[in-house]
Parts: C-alpha cells; structure tokens; sequence
C-alpha cells in the first residue's frame, strides 16, 4: 500500500466526532456569521474582519469550493452565495462532505433554540447522532423546575439517570465556571445543601465549586464516560487555570471507579494531556476545538497530538457548534493534519503504511466507538 | 502575483518597529557586545562564548555580509572589521538595510547615555523615530526630582501627561519587577501614599506592587496603547510569573477603558498571548524579543504566533537594544520567517497570493499604524 | 565539508550519556516488557498495547533491524527474537550499535537487583561507565542502617562523601517527591532534625519537603555537578508542578556556589529550560526521556531545545532505563534529529557546515566532559 493508498485511507475514513454541537437552524447575516467564527464574545470591532485569521481563511479556501464558489472567494461573495442557497442546503452540503458518520452532539450549549438537535443533525447529515448531557445544564434545569436545597443530593443523581437514560456521555464544562486549580475531594451532602441554598436563591450559571464538584462525582457515580473541556475556550475561562493538568489529583481520585474521562481540546496545553493519557489508563484526549481556530496551522497541533499518548487514546472531535462549515471544516484539517504526518513518516520509510492506515482508523473512529461503547 | 512576488513584498516591505531601543552610541570590544547578545547579565564564563548561540551564528550569517565580510566569518573577523569601520558607519549601515521606516523608541532602559535617542535613531537611520515612554522610569525619574508620598497620587498623572505630550504609547515592566500574579485592581489614594513612604525612603528601581499598579492605572488613565513586557527576558524576571495568560482579570478590567494593550515578546507563552488577542478586542501582541534570541529557529515562533489572533491583532517589533545588529535581525528573521511559513501556504494553494500580502502589510506595519495613530 | 559529511559526523560521533539507568540483566516477557515502555505504572489494559505508541513503533523501526528482523517487524516477531537472542546478546547488540562510548549511570532506581551496575553496563557495552549517586537513595538506605534524627546533619554528609568518593555526579528526584514550588532556602540543623524524627518513625521513600532540601543543600556542599529531574515522568510526579521554571530561585541561592546544575529531560517545558541555561551560567539541560518517549516526533523537541540556551549548555542523555531498546533508541533518535535540523539549516547555507559538526560534538560528548571532568 502506497502512500497514495494512505491518503485515500485518510480522506475516505467514516469518522466518529465523539464532541460536536448542533449545526445552526436558521440564516444568519455577515455580523452573525462572524461572531460565531471566533470565540470571543465582544461585538467584532469595525476596523477588523474575523474572516482575517487563518478560520476565515479556511472557510473562504475550503468551504467555498463546497458552494460552487472558487477557493479564496471573497467574504462578500461567500455570504451571497450562502444566502442564495439557503441554510438548510448549505448545512446539508457541509455535513455530508465531511465524511462524519456519527455524531455526538452536547446539547447543554444555548438550548435547543437555535442549534439543530442530535436528531435534527441526522436528519440533515445523513448520519447517525447521539448525545452527550452536559452536566452543568441538567443542574440549572432542574433549579429553574424548583428543588429545595436539601433535596438535591438525593434528587440530582435521579434526575441525571432520567436525563441520560439514551446517552452515550456526560459533559463538564468546570473549566469555564472555576477552574481546574479545586478540591477535587467529593463534597459532603450538607456541603452541597449549603451550596446549594445560596445559590438556588441567587440562580444563574452554577460556578459554586462546591456545586461543580457535586455535579463531577454525579456524574462519576452516573458511570458514563466524562469529558472535560480543556483549554482554550471564550473569555470566560481564566485559560491558565484550565491546563489538564491541575486535574491530576481529580484523575486520581477518579481512577478506581473505571471511568473513562475525555479532555477536551487542551490547546495550548495539548502536550501536558499527552503526558496525563500515557500515564493514566482511563484518561484520554483530543484537541478537537484547536484544530478549527488554528485553520492549516493545526496540522502542527495534530502532529503535537502525536507524541506522549499511547494511540489508542487520542480521539478526534470537531466540537463545531452553529454554522455548519466548523463541522466541515473539524474534519477535513483533521484529516489534512494526519495525512501530513503520517504521510512524511510513512515516506521516511520510518512507519508502515499498514500502522499508518490503523492509527488513522483507531484516532477517527474505533477509540471512539470502544470508548463510548458504539455499534458500527 | 506568484510566490516570488510574494518574497518580494515580505523582503520589501518598509516596517514599523513598533517596540524598539536606541542602538548603541559608541564602540564596544568584544566582551561588551557577547554581553549583549544574551539576556544574561552575569559575566560570560571564560569556557564559553555567546557567539555559539543561535543569535551569534545569525550575527556572522546575516551581519557579517553587510560589513563586506562572507557569512559565517569568524568572531574575530567579525570583530575586528566592526572595529575598522566604526560604529558610526556599521550602524548606519545595519539600520538601513533593515528596511524599517519607523522606530517606535522605548527610552526608559540604561538612561539615555550609552543609546541613541529617538532623534538618534532618525538621524543614523533615516527612518522616522517616536517615543515610547516607559512609566517605572518617569516615577524614578520624579523620585530622583523630589516628591513627597503624599503628593504622588496627584502629581505622577501630570508628570506623565507632561512627559508623554509627544509619545506615541506607555511601557510597563511590571513583568521584571513583581510578575503578573498582582491584585489587577486600582489601588486607592492612600494605599499608594502609604507603599510610596516606604519606597521614596529606600530609594531603588520601584518594585512594591502597589506602586506599580498605580503606575499602570495612571498609564490606563493617560490614553495612550499600553505595551507590556511579557515572557522571556533577562534573570529578573520569574518567567513563570510572566506568562501573560495571569493578566486575564487585567485585560477585563481594563477592557471598558478602550485602551489597546501590546503583549510583548511572550516567548514562549506566546500561544497564550494568541489566545488573549482572539478573545479581546483590546487586546495585541507581537514575538518581538523571541525572534533575535531564537535565530533561524524564530521561523517556528512566528510560525506558531500565526494560529489563534486574528491578524489585525499581531505586530511587528524588534525589542533590539544596543547592538544595530540586533535592528538588523529582528526585521531581517521576521521576514523570513513570514516567507517560510506565507510561501508554503501559497504554494499548497491554501492561501492566496494577494491574502498572503495583505496579511504582511498588517502584521508588519499597518497594524502598528492602526493603534499608534501613525500617519504614513 | 558538505552535508553528506556532517550526517557522518553526527552518525559517528562517539556520545557521552549524562544520564542514564542500567539496562535489564535478566529475560523479560512480552507485559514486562512493554509496562517498561511508558512511564505509566499502571497495567497495560487489555484493549490496548503499548506496542501501540511513538516509541513502541521506533522499537520496532530501529531496534528489530539490530536483531535481524526487518523493520516494523510485528510486536510477537520482535518478543520471540528477542527470546530466542537472548538477554546478554540483546543488549550486547543494542548497546553497541547505539555508539554511546561513556555512560555516566545513576543507580538509585530500582536497586542493583534487576539493571546492570556501572561495571556491568561496561562489561556489556565496551564503553566506559561512572556512576551517578541519587541523593534520596543515599538517605533511604542510612535510614535503613539505621540513624538518630540528631544525627543526620552530621551523619548524611560524611555518608554522602564515603559514597560519592568515586562518584560523577549527584542527582535528586524532588520533582517527583514533592515538585519544585518549594521554599528554596537551606533548612536549619533543627528542622532537619524535626522532619527526621517524624520520617524515621514512619519509613517510606523520604517525601518531607524539609528534608529535600537538606539533601539539595547538602548535595551542593558537596560540589559536584547536580543533576535534576525536570518534567514529563511517571504518574507520581505532578507535572505542573515540576516545570524548571518553579527553579528560578533555587538557581538563584546555588549560583554562588560555583556547582553546575544539570535539569533533565524538562518535556514539555524544554523551552524554559532553555531560558534558564541562557541566563544563569551555572545552568544546563536535557532533552533525554523525552526523545525516546516522542519517537519521531523528537525530532521537533530536539529542534525545539536549540532556541534560547547557549551551545554549551546542552547536553545528551538518553535516560534510559531498562530494556537496552531505550538506550539505543535514545542515540539513535538523538543522531536523527539533530541531523534533520543541522542538514536543514547547512543545506539553505545558514549555518556553515564546520559549525554544525562542531555544535553535534558539544552536546553529543564535550559539553558533558567539560562538565563533569571527565578524561577523555
């Protein structure tokens, strides 16, 4: 098998994106569109377009062509063209020619309003859906149908069990509400209670550590494989508390319960979840997010990806969330990433396209559905 | 436009420097000049030389040629026809061929003896030259003049507005003097009277975290874009409290002010500085220092400050200080580093010709023009 | 001398490895073997192999033609070869072929039971072999010969002098026992003697904080070269918290004692190390256990570790530990990426191609002869 046989292998892979959201329902306009290609949420300022970074140059390079449109169409001429086709087209044609074959979509982002629901991302894929509960959201859920304070560790375990019933996996997002640097001990009952009469009475977002840590060992308890976001992320995260590894005493603590836990994204601290995959049998990673705001540069990501981890725990995820040229583009620089890589090392006569060809198959696909216990 | 246009426009472009020191004004021997191709300040053991370092084989690949000598001359080589010609005619020389039309001068380090001064600069480039004005040195400054403590809170703010009425942006070394892990709020009137009786007393470069807090808020308070120094840097700093990810609080409470902030250097936090820059409005960087120390291998740090900012947020500065080889190859390394990494994505068809262009023009000089108000 | 000359250089030059472990003296099975393969204690679970890495491929590239298999031989050909060779001819083989001529050994792992001692690596290799004293290990076993707490502040130095009588260099493992956020000052005899009662009561691998240090402190009044563990390692170590960075004022408080300090491996911190070796003279580092660890990917690490630091202050180690594999594939992958970067950088004529094959012999072998005084 040559390289050219790889390169097939690559391109042709059905994938599992193990972390994805719902592509986005309805039009947007320029404004829209662009807020959602960057993760700041301030008003983009008028003396700067987001096409201006290597996401918008990916999309202009590599969406356009999707939409008749020749690579490097302009901002203008894209939008019109997207506009003239309408979303549902211009979803449609995007999620099918990225070649994801199962999608598992975290539903706790913004509601069902806006973004197309697992089953509404089969619907317009083609493919398969299941979901990922985000823990935090089932919290905030339940404070908004009414619990007493002294209710919630009995309640919320049954909730949970209720809520995931047909998931795959539960979500946290702790890294955007505290932080990775807390106790990672499980909470007493009344230090929750506690917790949790001030904040019922507050609302809002839950960012009581307590509470978060409450909803960590819930989730441990659910039995579900666990995926924390990492890394980069909006400005909500205090990004230098987010490194994977100011979790390693959670991890530990973790380790006897046989729950697998999937870091999410980990740029720029990618190396560190290397080292916590390889040392740590239950711990496994992706650098999902990272490779759609790093547009080609993320081939170097990938290939930093490619160090400390044993290969049977390195997943890939798209983590889009709205226009539908971020699941597109996920999985085609994924693609494009490994097939560098591999392909040099392949070239160097240093790995065989063989081995080549498997790494390929278990990162994309097969980790993911042993993970997360898939049928093919 | 092919990729060889596009070399041309990177080789040609005219640069703004937009953080920049006076180059040397006198002649040095060579135990002064090894001196200051490091960050080191300690002697320079007698079992080694600076010349072997990636920043002392690119002085006698890329200097030594200007000075009419083939590349990799020897140390002594370089040395003594450095000599012969005279620091006047080797800096006239280096300066010019750097292709920087505008310095943008920070004078607040070594005082203005052994450097050239802004109209210095001019004058031995031919380029324009501003100032930035550095506020640990205008309150050493005020101090050496006489204040008394209680004065401080009124007086600095004129003071300043009188010393900058020309200068084109502030400086802070906050990163040398106390790290970033600082409170990020304003201290009050009487915190600072109380931290200046203590320092006027003592006498000494400012390093209480008050005073220096003070000193960035009074800078907020000025208008003007804010450079700080962050990252790699000499033995004062604690590089791990420097990683500019610990400004966030900083950054936010700044934010409503409408005051640019520069990251410098960043190195080699300078993914995190990327991140800040996406997520901030307000928020800019540059690998400045990084590129002189790291040699032929600043291809990789440019490389890698091109992922996560948009490219409106990224600028061009040399950091150079002393040596006009180091004006020399700052711009000399950032333009090769740009045409290895623009090259090859327009050889891959990934960018356009005229993309790539048009991304050097900001990083390199329109940026710098954008948020300092230069007119061409 | 063209580049076809330099990788001969570089693929010939007889390497000192500064820091390495015995090789195995007995058989191993195929789940030993491969539990020596990672840093991870942990079994190996049975859906995957560790076979299945950056490094199990490099053992099965480079390591199967040394024993007659072709490459990428599969993981069971490779065992049964390896069988059937035998353990002496084995390592006999992979010793030899990996061109180390002096291994300098640190013997405080594991005991003398299972690796080779110094003689024994000598015996097995034809090179030449020192021994490196951990300085932990010194203290375990006077505690296991028994010692008042009263005691130690006179007793561990004259123990630690009759130890290292003959002896290179000293290292310490408070990466591992405690991190390097510790204060950095010399504790007083009775702290010492304090945090010995409560440890000799106790037993156990020595984890106080206080007495650390006091091995730290006594190591530099010792005056030989001190070498530290710094970053990526097995899961006892909390990674964050063994950046070399955390050093700063440690190095600081040591510089006046003229001992050089030696940070090893440092992944995926290498990058400050290198700022540390730049900016404090007595400062040195490593790549060593994160090459054979990254496979191929240590090609960038290597390149990534000739930024910041003078020539002169870094070295090679492969840190290998066991299975003659690694301190095989620790040259090897040493050799290949410094011929990658150096070919690269002498074939775009930017760095001449004597500097580079002088650069390859400072860090391969006279870095470390100079360091540690060795004779050649």
């Amino acid at each position: 098998m040559p390289t050219d046989a790889l390169t097939a292998v690559i391109d042709d892979l059905p994938l599992v994106d193990h972390h994805v959201h719902g592509a986005l329902g309805a039009d947007v306009d320029r404004a829209a569109l662009e807020g959602m290609l960057t993760e700041s949420d301030r008003p983009i300022p008028e003396w700067m377009t987001q096409f201006d970074s290597q996401l918008g140059f990916a999309v202009r390079r590599w969406c356009a062509p999707v939409l008749d449109l020749p690579p490097h169409a302009s901002p203008q001429d894209y939008l019109a063209r997207r506009t003239e086709l309408g979303t549902v087209e211009v979803t449609r044609r995007l999620l099918a020619a990225s070649g994801i074959e199962h999608y598992l979509v975290e539903t706790g982002y913004r509601g069902g309003d806006d973004l197309l629901s697992p089953a509404g991302m089969a619907a317009a894929s083609g493919a398969r859906a299941d979901e990922v509960v985000r823990l935090e959201a089932v919290l905030e859920n339940l404070a908004r149908d009414g619990v007493a304070a002294g209710e919630l560790p009995r309640r919320f375990p049954e909730v949970l069990a209720e809520r995931t019933a047909d998931a795959v996996a539960l979500k946290s997002i702790v890294a955007y509400r505290c932080g990775f640097d807390f106790d990672p001990q499980r909470p007493s009952d009344p230090e929750v209670v506690a917790a949790a009469g001030g904040w019922l009475r507050s609302g809002g977002p839950v960012a009581d550590p307590v509470l978060l840590r409450f909803l960590l060992w819930c989730g441990i308890d659910r039995g579900l494989p666990l995926q924390l976001h990492a890394g980069y992320g909006d400005p909500d995260v205090e990004l230098h508390r987010c490194d994977p590894l100011l979790l390693t005493r959670f991890v530990k603590l973790v380790e006897p319960s046989g729950v697998d836990l999937l870091l999410l994204h980990c740029y720029p601290f990618h190396r560190n979840a290397g080292y916590l995959a390889q040392v740590f049998p239950h711990v496994h990673f992706d650098v999902g997010l990272g490779i759609n705001h790093t547009g080609l540069r993320s081939a170097a990501v990938v290939a930093e990806s490619l160090e400390l981890a044993p290969f049977s725990k390195i997943l890939f995820s798209t983590d889009a969330c709205g226009p539908p040229e971020l699941h597109h583009l996920g999985a085609l620089l994924w693609r494009r990433g490994m097939r560098r890589a591999l392909s040099a090392w392949v070239d160097a006569g240093e790995w065989s396209t063989s081995d080549a060809a498997r790494v390929a198959r278990m990162i994309g696909r097969d980790n993911a559905r042993r993970v997360y216990r898939l049928t093919p």
